[in-house]
């Protein structure tokens, strides 16, 4: 496949614009914030970078778009897709930072963070001794990249993770995968179950109240899609101590809405999707990697399948 | 060595008494509350099994003392010791709880728990990057078992630690290993101290302002001993921004009195001595491992050497 011209837009496109035109000179480029966007810049572009489709978007005339970030459901999620368009996403360290994020959650409960803070604002000496890690029953919805990532630093302190998957095939970080629906025994004993699905026909609002109602005081941690989680149900489950604590990275709606009752729940944690990010390091990396392959027609490891949307 | 009569007190006594005599039921017990112990306990037993000496502790009569806990300054700190009597002491899982311990807390800071927990108090939407802990420069102090494991621990993350002995001697996990007196530069840029430390003559009060005014705005955790700090140049060092959080496990006076200024320092996080916990199990393990040895004549791991007082 020939590419010509690529249009690069989103948080990092001022970035990539002070750096693949140096490693790349043969190519032409127009770099644009997405709110300037034309339909123009669309019609003159073979390539389309970003994170997600910006401006009067449209496939008509492109021949490969490459997501800047890991998920590409903000360019399936209820739109058509032109299969003759190529879709690839960008191979990053997300893996790495999100097993860094769910131990950070781990730790900071099994350690009692929490209790002892209260003790300290009362002088008071009381030991309880922290939970091990490699005690805790631990379920990953998602065996995919960042599941399995997740699965092996776990693994490093002496957890054995369930892995929840569409098909139930084995995977080697994995204690043993069940597909949803043999979940049900592993729910009732888990101490936490971390979600790191892609949103797709199959995943949306996988989470639901029927799910959660399996659950017995877990811990419940969303480093996958947001829609994946039913949030009403989410908040019903907290009441009724389904869940004791959700940890939750991603929304339904993005900015989480000021008058989202998630804010001000004692019993959740919220962070603003932070849990992966996209390093420019990583985007030069990933777009010049999948570059390279196309013109030379060799394997893509980061081509999207837009029937199964990841 | 022959033991016949057993001594045994301290917080596990009780737990001790239904399972020792079931597995050694060659020999004659004692086990009595600290509190509870009398000056006839003592010429009566050939070995005591205990965290520190208590009640009217004497060595006259001891061939073998077994410390339950990983540290023996409260046998030899400002003690005499019989160089007759054998001093041993517990081996646990010591060093992965602490691993855990102090994993918990750079990972906090690393993902900005503190920061989230402030916006989402207020509603707002802020995505700021969380730090990789592999970025993050720390220096250990101690390269024993506890030490070398922490630093095990962080290399999995991709941190390079630096080790700190009073012999400079390389080891395995440590990227470099240096003398306190070398220490100068790595603390210059570390952005943690992590302190994992026995109590000697030697590292008594070894964390001073000299010591601190080397740092800048680091973060501190002791794990070792309370008193190889000199806590009023640490609150000092607090206030100049030498330190710019201090996890503190472990104190000069335990329980820490109610008037430390300690409690309610803001950038201080208190946890009453339980980085690291001997368990029943590790407790029998180790006191019939260690009886065994004596026994059979054969080398032990654990023994105390009284002259290093560690």
């Amino acid at each position: 496949m020939d590419i010509r011209r690529i249009l690069v837009t989103g948080r990092l496109y001022d970035e990539l614009a002070a750096l693949l035109p140096d490693k790349r000179p043969d190519k032409e480029y127009r770099f644009v914030a997405e709110e300037e966007l034309k339909a123009d810049d669309f019609v003159w572009a073979d390539a389309y970078i970003g994170f997600q489709p910006a401006g009067p978007f449209s496939l008509a005339n492109l021949r490969w778009v490459h997501s800047l970030g890991a998920g590409v459901d903000a360019f399936l999620w209820g739109r058509e897709w032109n299969r003759n368009v190529l879709l690839t996403r960008t191979i990053g360290t997300f893996g790495e930072q999100i097993a860094e994020y769910c131990l950070s959650y781990l730790l900071r409960d099994a350690q009692c963070h929490d209790v002892y803070a209260w003790y300290q604002e009362q002088r008071q000496w009381k030991p309880i001794a922290p939970k091990r890690l490699g005690e805790q029953r631990i379920v990953i919805y998602g065996t995919g990249e960042i599941g399995r990532r997740i699965a092996e630093t776990l693994r490093l302190f002496g957890v054995s993770p369930i892995g929840i998957s569409q098909s139930g095939k084995a995977s080697a970080p994995f204690s043993a995968v069940y597909r949803p629906e043999e979940a049900e025994e592993a729910l009732a004993v888990a101490d936490w179950v971390i979600a790191a699905l892609p949103l797709t026909a199959e995943t949306h609002h996988l989470f639901d109240e029927t799910f959660f109602s399996r659950l017995h005081n877990a811990g419940f941690i969303n480093v996958g899609r947001g829609a994946t989680v039913d949030e009403t149900a989410l908040v019903g489950a907290l009441e009724n101590r389904n869940i004791r604590l959700a940890v939750l990275d991603v929304f339904e709606e993005e900015p989480l809405p000021p008058h989202s009752p998630l804010w001000e729940h004692p019993n959740v944690l919220i962070t603003p999707h932070i849990a992966a990010l996209t390093s420019t390091e990583d985007a030069v990396r990933s777009i010049l990697d999948t570059l390279r392959c196309i013109e030379a027609g060799t394997p893509l490891n980061n081509v999207v399948d837009v029937s199964r949307q990841y």
